[in-house]
């Protein structure tokens, strides 16, 4: 009997032979299609549903059958129905190949391509790269002084720039004598940190460049930067491609830790999604210039032109320093150190501080002889990105009292001022983006991102992504909606609890009258009506359900006790800033966030949103190496709080689900919350206080 | 047409497919046949001739013709004389495949498997490598202190060792939890210069290893050496594999300059011999082990048992250190320097300074987180190699006035004491490596090594590698003589000048009697017959012709010349020691060396072999830290002195070619020189004055 079988992924038309025995899932990855794993394959999600085909596909010349997997799994029927077994359905995760096969895929199981917004922000930079460039000419040796190459080099360097004491990179030193006779002596070198040249270019140059790096959960953002100018040439973004493994940074840890070779599959899938990152930031350098032309050079041979423009194209060679910042779980797998430990108390890193590695020796294809500087991590989970936020907002600097929460699969969180800084993290839980919640998905188009609920008819109107015009303002069959991604879900709510439909603990009102109100046919849960079918691309309707609430609130809880913690260990009662940052942190309407009690109340002039600040910190390091010696310092001057060792931990995240009154302690919830909450209170406060707590 | 050809070489049998066009040389190295190729395929030597044999054969089915190679060339004639050209001679490096071929290599033009002798000498250093080894045990982390694994174990070396401000290696860095964990804590860092952490082992250890390398332009010498014991493990040594590409430096410039591939070929088989020198010297390490035993495990497989013994059986990656020696020109191609500039007036280096590569980036076979740390060069082609014997022979502490001569196929020259000291070096061309000598060959069984000729007789005795006999105790078929070494020729020109064979200008003495001199049929020139055919493995007389005298007359003239252009710089009659270095220096017969007038008088008791002094440095700069300081000291201490631009170079260098009498200029000849010389002396000194100068 054949080792191996024959898989067809429709409507994909991805087809190939695969080893027996592997996951339709582990299939799908090596054939290239995408499905949506966001539990790691722990049978969990219940997102990787697939149908199999059954019958002979004379196209293909295969004979695909529902024997042709292993047996069914009892986890599997905790998400499909038995007449969806009927028809064929499996997750991915747990069914095995065992022979040929037609595999369908349906929409909701495909992952889409993430629209990410992790712009670079405007902040204020002080120009000392750590890679600069100097520009030299160097003497002919004489038969008085026959001096080798390099030391008449390091001479120039020494007089005409105060260089001493230098190295040079092996790779760099190779090609140091014919480029030091291509333009009569005169070259420019690159000198890292003052210390070592890596690179020589024959003649002078001006420009040189580098790339910030945000190894984030599921998005990376590259920053390309201009060193000479600190323009950001251009911004690029992923998905991390390690999401296929898992989606929050426990289940990264638990894939390494189940599979022998997991870490080194998602250390290759990083190194070689930053070398595509890299890639595209480079070509994206064409577009400021003029369209290629081809002409025919004297051989007669087709020609292309050198580009034109602003930006000459650039090659990854011409990147000359990188700076990266992760937490600590990224930071790990990034470097392929063995996070197994940093999960388990007291979650030691293998690592605090930041270290300089060539790219060649991480094999980051940028110049072999630059180095990649990773920023140092604070402890736990608050690694090298929280050490960029903090670079980036400088709150160590600051009068007042600040709250930064960096809004991500994994949420970090800094409380303090110029006297003293704390830090924690707490598992928000990919609910935020969209896992975990029935129709979640990731910003792909389809997406609802937005989300208003009229609180006197409950009507809902929504925005989806790729479509500019509001539902209101559209046919039905316009929206194509899909699933709600983070922002919406964050909407969401807020809205329902403004608008009366879920109460104070998060439960649905049961007095409502909405025709969007209803029980589940299977478990009798309820659930309320986003969006039609009518309104989908997926022909059902999109809801949201009792448990779906229950999962914000668990990420809001974790957000909102552990700043309440922090809080108390500073001995404060309140906050004189809040800064929200995070790409998701960009989408946060601060009303809804003070509604749905995401922080500690606050002025809602206070309330900022600062972006990617993980990523500018990285773009800070880069552009200025006295940022590498404040991160160094910072990283070792905030102090790490674990909150889930706090006495009360438990008792102060149960409480921290509620969804906040008007009390003391959110006077500035006041004149926000509109009529649709003041209806509430009217009608159904006393309701809430009668039901049990959740 | 096919593209292909297939050839066979006879007598090793070896066969393949080559591409057409390519020289039969370049097929041979292809197919891995040792062919002499002393001039680098210059069509200079003429030792690559090979026979094409005619017709078709059967056993391999290929039709072999004179025909299927391109067509005579000039520079053949040279070489081959009508009637071998009649039989199918050819030269490897002229004739390029056209079409299927058997190629007989006759056995004078096999390249041997060289015997060399560079063994370790006794030299006092002082304990203090560059890598050591600290064990410590490392706390677990604790809630209050859950510090990363890095931090605990800097901590360790910082409080118990007082090594402060340490980097760590990427890929030591890796593997740095797991150690950590394996023993309870306890672990053994292998710290490079108190700077960089470099290996970690699980537990204690003590003993970790390095090798020092001296790449000679014909040998390369390897000691394996124990860096806790000083101890040297092993000694290996193999030809250089470039010497494919030409026998001297300058024809191996010259290679890099006629071929784009040059450096590219020379520099990767220098490396690829380091590797299989360090696999060598590993697999040695079994010597001193008990024979291994072969028992069945649980589960019946047969397994090998560990080795037991002084030294268990080491693996490259034990490896933690390596430093190499080399003249500028191999230490170029070593590290892929373009050697072109060098080869060219002022003769400037890329590099003076030592450098400290990662063997990972050069592609040392080494633990791959070690440093390969390569001795500074002095200037010219004086390069690292005597830095090394400088280090080892430390004539800058001596109070006399020290000669020390490096004999290589470059020749370089050191001479003064503590007060100033200036080095350079002489083309003395491979004549004593016997290359240019008709019967010349490298020091490979069959090689005549030693020679006595008897004054009175003129008969003949000689010593071949290989067998311990002298001739006269020999049945002539005994002998298998093949061709003379170094070490042979050495003694020769010394031999036929006592004996009165030839004169103090190096002519042959026209009126002798004996039957082994006569004139050569081809050209009239004189030759004096070494060894009978009968006594030889290639059925003919091993001759030295006037035209070999004159090689050897050049080689020495080149170091007396030098000797004594040096000797004037410094303002000196004289010098008090002399020391005769290389591994060729420990063959020579110091009474020889000054009846030939190899170097300037002195009495014969100051005269001493030094051995592979520059390997000896090696070493030393691999025990002892102190040593690279020393040798980046008098690398840029050591004056040099470019001998070709002197004004009267030519004609010192013309009359030190002469052999010297016993005049005021030698008087430490008297009493050595034998009843020959006297005799000579007698009968011939004014035979020998009425000639004409060379």
């Amino acid at each position: 009997m054949s080792e191996k079988a024959r898989v067809i992924f429709q409507p994909s038309g991805r087809r190939g032979e695969v080893q027996k025995g592997i996951s339709i899932i582990e299939a799908s990855r090596q054939l290239g299609v995408d499905i949506e794993t966001l539990c790691g394959e722990k049978r969990v999600c219940g997102k990787c549903k697939i149908r199999i085909e059954e019958g002979y596909f004379e196209k293909f010349g295969i004979r695909s059958s529902r024997d042709h997997v292993s047996e069914w799994q009892q986890e599997e029927e905790k998400f499909i129905s038995p007449e969806q077994r009927e028809a064929g359905y499996r997750l991915g995760c747990c069914a095995e190949i065992q022979g040929d096969l037609l595999v369908f895929v349906p929409e909701e199981s495909r992952a889409g391509k993430q629209v990410v917004s992790k712009a670079a922000r405007d902040i204020p930079i002080e120009w000392d790269p750590a890679v600069k460039y100097y520009c030299v000419e160097v003497q002919e040796p004489t038969f008085d002084r026959p001096t080798g190459d390099l030391e008449r080099l390091l001479e120039q360097l020494s007089e005409g720039h105060g260089l001493n004491d230098l190295t040079i990179d092996y790779p760099c030193l190779k090609s140091l004598s014919d480029r030091l006779r291509e333009a009569g002596g005169k070259v420019t070198a690159a000198v890292w940190m003052d210390k070592e040249i890596i690179q020589i270019l024959a003649g002078e140059h001006t420009d040189s460049y580098g790339l910030a790096v945000d190894v984030g959960t599921t998005t990376v953002a590259a920053y390309l930067c201009n060193l000479a100018t600190m323009e950001v040439v251009d911004t690029v973004s992923m998905m991390n491609p390690q999401c296929k493994y898992g989606e929050d940074v426990m289940s990264r840890i638990t894939y390494h830790m189940m599979h022998d070779d997991g870490l080194t599959k998602m250390h290759d899938d990083i190194i070689e999604g930053i070398n595509g990152l890299i890639a595209q930031a480079c070509k994206a350098t064409h577009r400021a210039a003029e369209p290629h032309q081809a002409k025919a050079n004297e051989d007669g041979e087709a020609t292309e032109s050198k580009a034109d423009g602003d930006y000459p194209c650039l090659t990854p060679t011409d990147i000359m320093d990188m700076t990266i910042v992760g937490n600590t779980a990224m930071h790990h797998i990034l470097l392929k150190l063995n996070p197994e430990y940093m999960g388990v108390a007291p979650f030691p890193p293998v690592i605090h501080r930041s270290v300089d590695i060539k790219a060649r020796d991480m094999g980051i294809g940028i110049n072999e002889s630059a180095y990649v500087h990773v920023l140092p991590n604070e402890a736990g989970f608050v690694g090298a990105d929280n050490v960029g936020v903090l670079i980036a907002e400088e709150p160590y600097k600051a009068d007042e009292m600040q709250l930064i929460i960096d809004i991500g699969t994994n949420g970090e969180l800094v409380l303090g001022n110029k006297d003293k800084l704390i830090s924690s993290s707490c598992a928000t839980g990919p609910a935020f983006e969209g896992a975990q919640i029935t129709f979640g998905m990731r910003a792909a188009p389809g997406a609802i991102e937005r989300i208003r609920i009229e609180p006197d008819t409950l009507e809902v109107d929504y925005k989806v992504i790729g479509r500019d015009a509001w539902r209101s303002y559209s046919k039905p069959e316009e929206m194509g909606a899909k699933g709600i991604c983070g922002s919406g879900i964050f909407d969401v709510l807020a809205e329902l609890y403004r608008s009366g439909v879920v109460l104070k603990s998060g439960r649905f009102n049961p007095q409502q009258q909405s025709n969007r109100f209803r029980r589940n046919d299977e478990d009798n849960q309820p659930e309320f009506v986003i969006a039609w079918a009518a309104e989908t691309s997926i022909g059902k309707d999109i809801v949201i359900t009792q448990k779906d609430v229950r999962q914000i609130q668990l990420a809001k809880g974790a957000l909102y006790s552990g700043c309440k913690l922090m809080m108390r260990r500073l001995g404060i009662e309140s906050v004189d800033v809040v800064k929200i940052a995070g790409a998701f942190g960009t989408h946060v309407d601060r009303e809804k966030a003070l509604i749905m009690g995401l922080f500690p109340d606050c002025e809602i002039e206070k309330i900022t949103s600062v972006g990617n600040a993980a990523g500018d910190g990285a773009r800070a390091a880069l552009l200025n190496r006295g940022k590498r010696e404040e991160a160094r310092w910072i990283s070792r001057n905030v102090e790490y709080i674990e909150l889930t060792v706090e006495k009360d931990f438990q008792q102060q995240f149960m409480e921290a689900m509620q969804i906040p009154h008007m009390t003391d302690e959110f006077p500035h919830l006041t004149g926000i919350v509109a009529v649709g909450r003041l209806h509430q209170k009217k009608q159904i406060n006393c309701i809430d206080e009668a039901l049990p707590h959740v």
